[in-house]
């Protein structure tokens, strides 16, 4: 089979022919239609996690045909038993074991799901990590309730798509951030209420001022502007955080958090209950996950620059089989 | 009636004679038997808060007699109908009203509860406002299960020694942290099982050693030491956050938080509901609040200078009627 494959760390993907997997008895082998990237995958490629073994296959995001079904991969493996948390043997599709960046990829039985039938292959390859990590993040973790005000942080991202999508889907009033004026503009033509840009001065006041306060917050960049999000919150909010791409946050409030009766929310992936919710949800209002561009298979590293750019708006995409 | 009056920000409080006030048509008329000082009383002597109206009567905790029933007092007023978190219209008893350094007092009447019958007047005086923010942190919002291993920080004050004595009752295993080791030592002697002073280098390090994890930790410092706290906790744990004695929270890790799908609660005080549920438990366990020192209330201003140096453990108490 055809696959991108990470042959050292800092190192550019090898497009190259391997051998099919052979699944083991709990596994099921997956053709890949179109699979899609994460930051994940870069971060990988630049050895910022621990344990990385080469030769191996990137990518968490997948969908394809499994004896004559068509799937989509919860890239979520092994949570365990415990709904609240995740369990030791917990594993992210894509590291250690082989990803989706292949013409077949073996996975857990239980981690295949029907495709929702609305969705063609790029749009379901786009929707996995994302929508799981959006999902479990609103609802499971941050429990959004219809007609609240919510503030999603750097729009533009995956996860950050898809939340505003889900968000907006179970009747939320949704607010953006974005460093450029564009993307915002973008979520407003996607249904957002409205937005502030957080390189300009004074970015929170005038978001508090037109938007009042927010009940639910979904971040994934941390560092110093984390207190403002705090500031910006109702009485009673909640904020999820999903990632720290700022690092550590800073001049956070005891007193905002106890008073205001904040709840800080760490939330990562979900499990594959919350990813058939998320799934039902979808294709009950619809939702298309917004792909940024597609590239063929053999094209990995031009998608791979794309993604480290970071200006990308929706998911980028790998093309596997042919699309039909 | 006799009362300490705090006639300006900044000075000791003055004991004077002053006239017994009238309930409106909502409140109720309590004979207090004794008070309870917070540091609430000294932040406001200090000016701390904004708004602050001299003269006035000082006091959050009391225990008393109306209408011939012993009762304590539930310091939290006009909550509001929202569980989750208190309405615009919430006060704390002693601010802007008037408290409980004083012969008697006036309280809405659903704020009135019967005291529990094995608590004398001190240790009832001593259970309010830190018995009903222990209670709601670590039950409501942290949702304590027994058999679950509990952090307390700065183990001496009063959320601190209540909320150690109920999650004992209710199963937990209980560690602390103390600035001194007498204090970790007398929390020993009550159940706790073990601690560490913060001001021993690498004492989060040891901390882990010997208790492994903590599933909930109760704070009320924030500041530098947060980040440690999030490091000690097992993946899926709760930080109940009450109060920031020590300003900002630094350098907290958001992929710590995430990744073990941390919960940063902010709690304070509770509702009437919580207070009665919270009443019934102590009664059913038998717990008794620990009371540091009592004062007559003439002696009211060497109780707040006890306060604001900070050695005690337990509860200071005012004596205000005759003890039996």
């Amino acid at each position: 089979m055809r696959a991108l494959i990470l042959e050292k760390l800092h190192q550019p993907l090898a497009f190259e022919q391997t051998i099919v997997p052979v699944p083991s008895p709990d596994d099921e082998l997956v053709a890949l239609h179109a699979a899609a990237l994460n930051h994940r995958d870069v971060y990988i490629q630049q050895g910022l996690y621990a344990g990385i073994q080469t030769p191996m296959i990137l990518g968490s995001d997948g969908a394809g045909v499994c004896d004559g079904q068509e799937v989509v991969i919860c890239p979520g493996l092994y949570w365990g038993n415990d709904p609240r948390v995740q369990s030791k043997d917990f594993q992210v599709l894509g590291m250690p074991t082989n990803g989706t960046f292949a013409d077949f990829v073996c996975v857990p039985r239980e981690n295949l799901h029907p495709k929702p039938a609305h969705l063609d292959w790029a749009a379901a390859a786009a929707l996995p990590l994302a929508g799981l990590t959006a999902w479990r993040l609103l609802f499971t973790r941050c429990q959004l309730q219809k007609g609240e005000r919510v503030l999603i942080t750097g729009i533009g991202g995956g996860v950050a798509l898809l939340g505003m999508q889900l968000a907006i889907a179970a009747g939320a009033e949704v607010w953006v951030t974005s460093g450029t004026n564009e993307k915002i503009i973008r979520a407003a033509g996607l249904g957002a209420a409205g937005g502030a840009n957080y390189r300009e001065a004074g970015w929170d006041k005038t978001l508090k001022e037109k938007a009042k306060g927010f009940d639910v917050v979904m971040d994934a960049a941390g560092g110093d502007g984390f207190a403002a999000l705090a500031g910006l919150c109702n009485p009673g909010a909640r904020i999820g955080v999903y990632g720290g791409s700022l690092g550590k946050i800073n001049s956070l409030s005891p007193q905002i958090v106890f008073w205001k009766q904040i709840s800080i929310l760490g939330s990562s992936m979900g499990t594959n209950e919350e990813f058939a919710a998320m799934l039902a949800f979808v294709a009950r209002y619809r939702i298309v996950p917004v792909v940024d561009t597609s590239y063929e298979l053999p094209d990995g590293n031009a998608a791979m620059e794309r993604l480290r750019r970071g200006d990308q708006f929706g998911k980028i995409v790998l093309q596997i089989a042919k699309m039909k």
